[in-house]
């Protein structure tokens, strides 16, 4: 069921990231700068670390855009990571290079490293680092900002906000809560809402469990990494009554409206109307300076965590990956509605 | 990538739901008294209404099962609905039959009529009612007591508790503002907790997101009608730091063990060895005795909600969807793993 | 990728087969008669045996359509099995019922039952025989009839025609060569056309190669139990130059025409306007009267295959499986090409 | 279903082509100079033209081997196109450079021109040509490289060879076909076969439709550019008696033996321990230097189809896809059957 489909790749330090995004229809114009954009949004944030300098991430597009259009062909996404020439050797392909320089064999608590080694039967945890680092996010934005361009064409716009990190619930209070952490060498997380408006009535279905919107969002959000919880609407429903959370229907000027909007935009599985609400949790970066105990895989010995350079507090970059994946959600819903090979044919 | 896979069917009010089964390995014991215990367990718990007394739910295997074994082929269950002789006409295939007696056309705030009727161009809106219902889950705890039995196979368990609904936070509490909201016509929703031991290192992966187990958890939990939130594992990660958040990994008597389990048993979107903690918030039910404002489709004025025979919380019954949905994730999951098309492939 | 998505499920000898059908737009009219009339297609046809006369195969719909029309919700078809009354002991679903009357152990050449009991791990080649009977082809005869009449609404019409039984290319030829097969306790395959009329330009496509159409129709057809070959147009394009086989386009009118369609109506996985033309072969129905040379498999001694009832030739049956299993892939390829949540969609 | 599942993309004259596998276990040994060879079969073989000599593709990977291994990590291929900097202006991604230069108007019978124009909205089928083109085997080719290195680990090989061309049946009477049609500026097709040999019983299944393994060749093969027929074993099945036809078991030595093989290793929609053998029938190049009748798109005038480099006869190339598609359709079916998320849990 799904027609917007892609495929992504790239370790957090091989040569490039890459994606394939099939399905979109042709004549959708591909603005690169925006994709950009949407590349530095990531990037930026209060409480990220140095690597953010050296990745400056831009896109490159090596298929299915001619002259600004898609035409109906694959479209493959790359990002170079910036500091390649300083992992070719420790990353490379060929057999002659093996090496364990940079390798390790401490599990890091809160990581892949542990359930990843034993799955895949690694010695050398960076086989499991590589690609379960949230590097791989950037790709992923890539891809959602190409959903959204598809998206603006039907009026669909998006944004995200932090509610809470730690203590903090106000921009001065945050960063307040993040510059504390970093001097501690600690690390957080946070709560963030994504809001779509403009969306078309009747995206999703209740006819089946799979078809539930709701439950392909929470999907997309929950398994972007770090994240642990994702709601819909308001988040007391538990606490209210039928009464209090509803939200009814009323007559204005002949058109019906609604005065709360509990339901975040989802009813039955289906939008509804109103604006697509959705909050997710991020735990705290796992990686942190403050040592955490642990054992090393090889020598089986009681010891501590791993430092790699990292982020105090990544919220800001989780946010802007969760409405990338929504993106990518509902760019899928668009098309199983509307069908469409090309822009052509939705008279809009 | 589903080798679980299941299509489920029926109305609230039809003559039966229906679901196929298809995937399982051959030589599997089918236990039907296990199945109509986890019926029950459904339609029981403090609140439900009158029509749990009606139902009294019991499967029917009608294929994939011979001898109370799986052999490979589909299974195929079936519930029928034990009023059905009074909904006979009114639910008929035939256009002969066709009346309005049981149509309605004011939108109920919280289902998903209003959506549902734009979306599928229904004028009546029993033609939404009847499979918005929350009736169908049913027979997805038919295919997760399946799923389950797939699972005891390899040792894994599940349990579920209530954790709070409106403020109550123990079960006289609880029964006490489930009392107080029934006295009033109102309904109440609540947060509940799945539980799952005994999962094997490694299920799920970090390696594409949409291998993440959290993932596929969050949208099989999401997806469940009145179900607005997900969380695995401590709910309040945005508020802690690193530090406190991770679970950290030591060596007792050669054997690595955790001291907690604030991941609630993911990491890196796999399992970790851990136990699999699954929280979900439901909103309250959005039938209720007590009036709500909303619109007649037909004749676009003013007015209040329908009532339709309800309960006043059903909690309980979610969590036994919950643990039946998440039942078929690691069904799928344990079949991409192992593999195995008889059970003597596991060699367990 | 599926929009048009079906489940089905049943035995040979068990109660009934069930299809769930999910995927279809709302307000599509459901004419039980023709599914009951495409069900009577498919057990008619010269070479029959007798077990056609105890079936006479009706459809019950169970769910998913109301007064005549679907309306969103999933579709429950079921076919009992007349005759099941003399197999509920031998199919029963309860352990306690075990018995091994109507076992058999000896492999029968060109059947599943080798490959599936070493598979499945069973001894009892009934547990193969069951699903892998073609006496599941009704169930799939009864989902293409539905998918018939959703492409009848867009104009889109099928048939069929037998081009060779043995040496017999006309009617009476092939008759003659069955009634010798019959005479002999031996059994005939054939070869068959299937043309569909009035589709779109551009269903299936070149971007990916899994949205070929033509691959799409060859997985259909092919994976009918017999099945072979399959071709699309023109069967002797190995032997041809480019500029014979090629069907060039003229200006007649002021309209695009061909006046050869040795492509069989496929350009480039894409519909191109011309009639769809499909031809397969089936071979010999492997259970025949005259013996075959085999293994039994719980002795492991040799021995002669085992005969159950059955036809001499079965082409017609599969010509009409061969539609509807087509019927399906089309119905999915105007789904994605459409969209469409009701038949109001469309604005034909 | 697919475990096995890759995209790829990258245009005829586009900078390159890429694919990304995914669900390949790690610690699998990944041999470049292997898939560089099976590239190197795709672009020889008598018929070829020109465009050749340029390519001698080669392959990059980006992403998912580290030190001649996979990982569990994605898999990125990359084939440059060499002469990508001739095409640079005309393929490119940026509105500012659009050109008309290498654009053209009139359908080329046999191609996708005609129904991908109109079902994309492409003026210039220049946009057609480049993604339908068949220079993205080569992507496959590589991809199915990758698959025949995950097979062989199994003992499972794979060949081919041409069978007919035109009339030619013999290697030198082919090489006079192909020598005359290139002449007489034609081309030709032919007929090819594809045979996998050590194969474990029971591979596909037949207990749903999309699970018969023999579908699954069917829809691989019949996807490729051109081909027009597939078939599985014995092709004269529709003339033959089933005691004819049918590979009887005999017992050798205490094991089970066939004498024939016209099933061609599938009974069921499984492999039966019999070698599989598949036939496919490829159409003549659709590009030809004789001209065939066409319409020009953008005038609407009756006219001649247009010319671009190409070569008289493909089938070699054509044969060395089939065995390509075939791999990763069975590289599939071991993982749905073994699982496996490293090499070290199959214990061979």
């Amino acid at each position: 069921m799904e027609k917007f489909r892609f495929l992504t790749a790239g370790e957090s330090h091989g040569k490039c990231l890459t994606a394939i995004i099939e399905g979109l229809p042709a004549n959708l114009e591909i603005d690169v700068d925006f994709i950009n954009e949407e590349l530095k949004r990531r990037q930026c944030g209060y409480g990220r670390g140095g690597r953010m300098k050296i990745e400056s991430d831009t896109v490159e597009i090596t298929s299915g855009v001619r002259f600004g259009k898609t035409f109906g062909a694959p479209i493959t996404l790359v990002i170079y990571n910036k500091d390649f020439e300083n992992w070719q050797k420790i990353m490379s392909v060929s057999p002659a290079d093996e090496t364990d320089e940079k390798s390790f064999t401490k599990y890091r608590p809160g990581h892949a490293d542990y359930a990843g080694s034993i799955k895949y039967h690694q010695k050398d945890l960076r086989n499991i680092l590589e690609r379960s680092s949230a590097r791989k996010t950037a790709i992923e934005v890539a891809v959602g900002a190409v959903a959204k361009l598809y998206l603006k064409y039907f009026g669909i716009e998006c944004s995200s906000r932090i509610i809470q990190v730690g203590q903090g619930k106000t921009e001065e209070e945050i960063h307040a809560q993040i510059d504390k952490a970093k001097e501690m060498g600690d690390t957080l997380g946070g709560k963030f809402e994504v809001i779509y408006k403009g969306l078309p009535i009747g995206l999703g279905s209740y006819v089946h469990w799979d078809k539930a919107l709701d439950g392909r969002i929470a999907q997309a959000v929950m398994s972007i990494p770090a994240v642990k919880a994702v709601s819909i609407g308001e988040n007391h429903a538990y606490k209210m009554f039928g009464s209090e959370f509803h939200d009814e229907l009323f007559l204005v000027d002949d058109k019906i409206v609604r005065k709360t909007n509990n339901a975040g935009g989802i009813e039955g599985g289906m939008t509804n109307g109103e604006d697509l609400i959705v909050k997710a949790v991020m735990k705290p970066i796992p990686t942190l300076k403050k040592s955490l105990n642990t054992v090393d895989a090889s020598t089986l010995e009681q010891t501590e965590a791993h430092f790699e350079r990292s982020d105090t507090c990544a919220v800001e970059a989780c946010a802007v990956v969760a409405e990338s994946r929504i993106a990518c959600v509902l760019a899928n819903e668009i098309l199983l509605k509307f069908g469409g090979d090309a822009i052509e044919d939705y008279n809009l």
